[in-house]
């Protein structure tokens, strides 16, 4: 008799389950489910970056697509379903009430915005999170240190204050906050008080300044210095967070019947995409894993004899068992990847969508669009290093790491007449490639070794082209995972373990993971030549970075 | 009875014949004629840079185009032409024999590009370009000195230097060398000894390191060290140059009857294009006159009383007599001008020439590729000024002026995610506004004032938004000319100065000018928010300067 597991893994616009077979890792069925409101727009605001997501188009997405899946299988699957866990974007925090129901549930908050889920892009709370860094900076500790440095509005604290300020049907109401990766798996396992709801590590030490050196969140005495709203909040938060390891609890016979599964189901602790999928993809000690899409999000797990007590500068987080318990999880990332070619993709599209009115119909347009980086990518891997000469930085969407700085932006440099829009593509893909190995370096400079590169995510598994940049700019081997649902397959990993199939996260790993689809090895040529030019990225980036702080 | 003058201007791939009314400069006839074997890309090669004119295209287009420009009036006007001159491209050089033959008009030489006349753009001569601003540097006297300190591979020398040394045929034949714009006039006027060629103030002294100061070409010694293949040629060819205006001589009676003229009509000297388009646009001290287009030439003229024995530093050309007589005429101008939008629209038309097969017929590909700049233009037109923060270097082409560096390239930075291909060509735009502003300045630094801006050329007349922001930056009004044929007309002022209608090219410009046909004048607010764009166009401009010294 076999065990399975079911990782969901809840994205920006959709969830997808997969039912995984836990001796060997192999997805049985998988199904994929887009948020319905969300489709539609509700709820947001894209002139005003507001971006909210009700707690009901999770519920939704979450029976049909688990239920689309075990349809797939034998009834037996289903029945013998061990473990299921959960990961999210984040951090996308929503207001509670005491029972730890988000107040977007409740009749009389279920238009209100500002009572659903604030999702990770939301950047509503710009203001908030510039008076948070200020505050953590004269402040006796610095609360950020563990997170960079430098608080996003994208964050738990910013969205917190910013609702409450705005919002005071909801600041009446509202009695704790959830992470959307915390409540599913309370919601799951019946939790019925707020105070009763286990903590994520990932989330909470990732993004809302949770850290055991202080004794959990920061101080009330900050927090009301921040703003006299947030008095009292603390207390009705929590104390303590805990590893995505550990069971929270079993599926209630409501959730299990409307899942079509046992009340044996246990149910993992909740972490943020990225995090399981480094796990889905395999990370270990000195390897760097990279989900790649239209940003990047950079992952490690370092021992604590290697790190120690060290703080290493100038990255996103560092948090104690975000990703693997008993080992401290690193986090970085690019501001934009992918969106840095369809930004040039976007440029090029100007006469198709400005001129073509009465030439072309609107579905010929969107076949030419959607072939211009095709087409690009193929004339630019013609091109040799160093023929062009042009050399770009990739800060459109400012940097995050290293050294975070969201006001850089990005540059193209040494054009002559005779520069084509395939090479200031290439340009652009080594730009990215810059990026990327200074993020590595990074965490080299500050003593995490790391000899192994492995890359998730859609452009790891789209474009050979830029993965070969990748690896003769980061001059490293670059493994691609044979799976395209890394995260997915973390989550059942996670929930793998804390079903006890498993003694540790590690042997989940070992046992469940895909294998890779193919690795990537840099030629040493190339790489040669791109030493020089990376040079030249730094002396550039160096210009950018004055250039808006002379400003 | 009225007195009428042709005005002959000869471009890169076409001649213009102008017949003009002496007495209010009223242009009666035109007529254009293309270069037959340069149409059909004979004795070219682009890969190599290598441009070359047939003699007999001159020719050709010659009396064609006098004859029709002619055609078009009573009989009584072609009777009472009393003068006409020629403006061509230049450095454009060709071998002659003892008679001041251009080779090419031999049998033995008629299919050679080396016995034909070197093209202004031909880049063929490069390394002795090198090696002449090497030999500059050291030698006692810094020959260059009067045309800008770098000599250029499109200049006389390193042309002649550069076919002595490749056709040993050539060098055997050779005699002398002649400027186009001197080989016409001689033309037509019978001159059958080299030696009796009149020379170009214009083309000698701008191209052919031709001072007074150090009596004529430069010397034996340093022409020998450059290369002993050129040893003995400096005395087979010049000691005096002429100013535009003095006569050359009378049509011979074989060219009277080619053109349908008398033999009564004075033939006027030479000069290039630019600076008989100046004197054509109106150009008095003080005055900025500006040929836009692809590039630019920018001409000024300076009273000895203003301009003394100063060197102007870092322009292209200082030369008594070279615009108009008894005064210095100045030089500069901006690789890349038109060239640079052009270059933007090539990148635009990428997804149009490479995917639209099956798709768009060619002749539609062609319409909306000739749409992009003027939809950029109308998009940009609506961009408030500050707005995008991108800030771009027009160097392209490299920088003619001020401080001609060829190897520098362009660039453009601010770039968001947001950025839209109106808000790059806006900043191109603004960019080529700011190369000219820095011409300005130079003048202006070195003591040479200029308080009116006069433009001509194609973008002068079609774009008033290029022409909007080129006020706005330099924060000058700029007039553009009523004609679009300013180099002609001013040709045409040269040939009725030599035909003694006037005593003086001024009196000429004073009875013949076209007049203005708008003044751009600069918005304050506008001009204010460019002044801190400029200040970053120019630190980005250092960081251009940086990356290319230091590489």
């Amino acid at each position: 008799m076999n065990n399975y597991v079911i990782g969901l893994d809840y994205g920006s616009d959709s969830a997808r389950a997969v039912v995984v077979d836990a001796s060997d890792g192999k997805v049985l069925a998988t199904s994929v489910k887009y948020y319905p409101r969300w489709k539609e727009g509700k709820y947001c605001d894209p002139g005003e970056n507001r971006y909210r997501q009700h707690p009901l188009d999770y519920i939704e997405v979450l029976e049909q697509s688990v239920k689309e899946a075990l349809s797939q299988l034998p009834a037996e699957v289903a029945a013998n379903v061990k473990g299921i866990a959960f990961d999210t974007t984040g951090s996308t925090p929503a207001f509670t009430d005491e029972n730890g129901v988000p107040l977007a549930l409740k009749p009389e908050f279920a238009e209100n915005p500002n009572a659903m889920f604030v999702l990770w892009k939301d950047h509503t709370a710009v203001k908030e999170a510039d008076e948070i860094n200020k505050l953590c900076k004269r402040w006796e500790v610095d609360y950020s240190a563990y997170e960079g440095g430098i608080y996003s509005s994208e964050w738990f604290w910013a969205k917190v204050l910013h609702i409450l300020r705005e919002d005071e049907q909801v600041r009446n109401a509202a009695y704790s906050v959830v992470e959307h990766c915390e409540w599913l798996p309370a919601l799951l396992t019946g939790v019925n008080r707020s105070s009763d709801i286990v903590r994520s590590r990932c989330a909470e030490g990732h993004k809302a300044m949770w850290h055991a050196k202080w004794g959990g969140l920061p101080e009330e005495k900050f927090l009301v210095e921040l703003d006299p709203l947030l008095g009292g909040l603390r207390d009705r938060l929590f104390e303590v967070t805990e590893t995505a390891d550990k069971p929270v609890g079993k599926l209630t016979q409501e959730w299990a019947d409307r899942l079509g599964l046992t009340t044996d189901v246990v149910v993992a602790g909740g972490a943020f995409d990225c995090h399981m999928g480094a796990v889905g993809a395999g990370v270990v000690p000195h390897t760097l894993v990279r989900i790649i899409g239209t940003s990047t999000c950079d992952v490690m797990v370092a021992d604590y004899d290697e790190i120690g007590s060290n703080l290493i500068r100038g990255i996103c987080g560092q948090v104690d068992g975000s990703v693997i318990p008993g080992m401290v999880g690193l986090e970085a990332g690019q501001s934009a990847f992918g969106d840095v070619y369809a930004w040039f993709r976007r440029i090029l599209e100007y006469p198709l969508r400005k001129l073509a009115a009465g030439v072309l119909s609107d579905e010929q347009v969107e076949q030419m669009c959607d072939k211009i980086i095709p087409a690009l990518t193929e004339d630019a891997e013609k091109i040799p290093v160093s023929e062009s000469g042009v050399v770009a930085v990739d800060w459109m969407n400012g940097r995050r790491t290293p050294d975070a700085d969201q006001r850089l932006k990005g540059a193209i440099t040494g054009i002559t007449l005779g520069t084509t829009a395939p090479m200031i593509f290439k340009a652009l893909v080594e730009a990215t490639a810059f990026g990327s190995r200074a993020i590595m370096e990074r965490f080299i400079d500050e003593g995490v070794k790391i000899d192994t590169v492995i890359g998730i995510g859609g452009i790891a598994l789209k474009s050979p082209f830029v993965m070969q940049t990748l690896s003769d700019v980061m001059n490293v081997p670059i493994k691609v995972c044979r799976t395209d649902q890394a995260c997915a397959l973390g989550a059942a990993m996670f929930a793998a373990t804390a079903a006890g199939l498993f003694g540790r996260v590690e042997d989940a790993q070992k046992s469940m993971s895909s294998g890779f689809a193919k690795t990537y090895f840099p030629d040493s040529d190339r790489a040669a030549e791109y030493n020089a030019i990376y040079e030249k990225y730094k002396k550039l980036g160096r210009f950018c970075e004055l250039s808006v702080h002379e400003a």
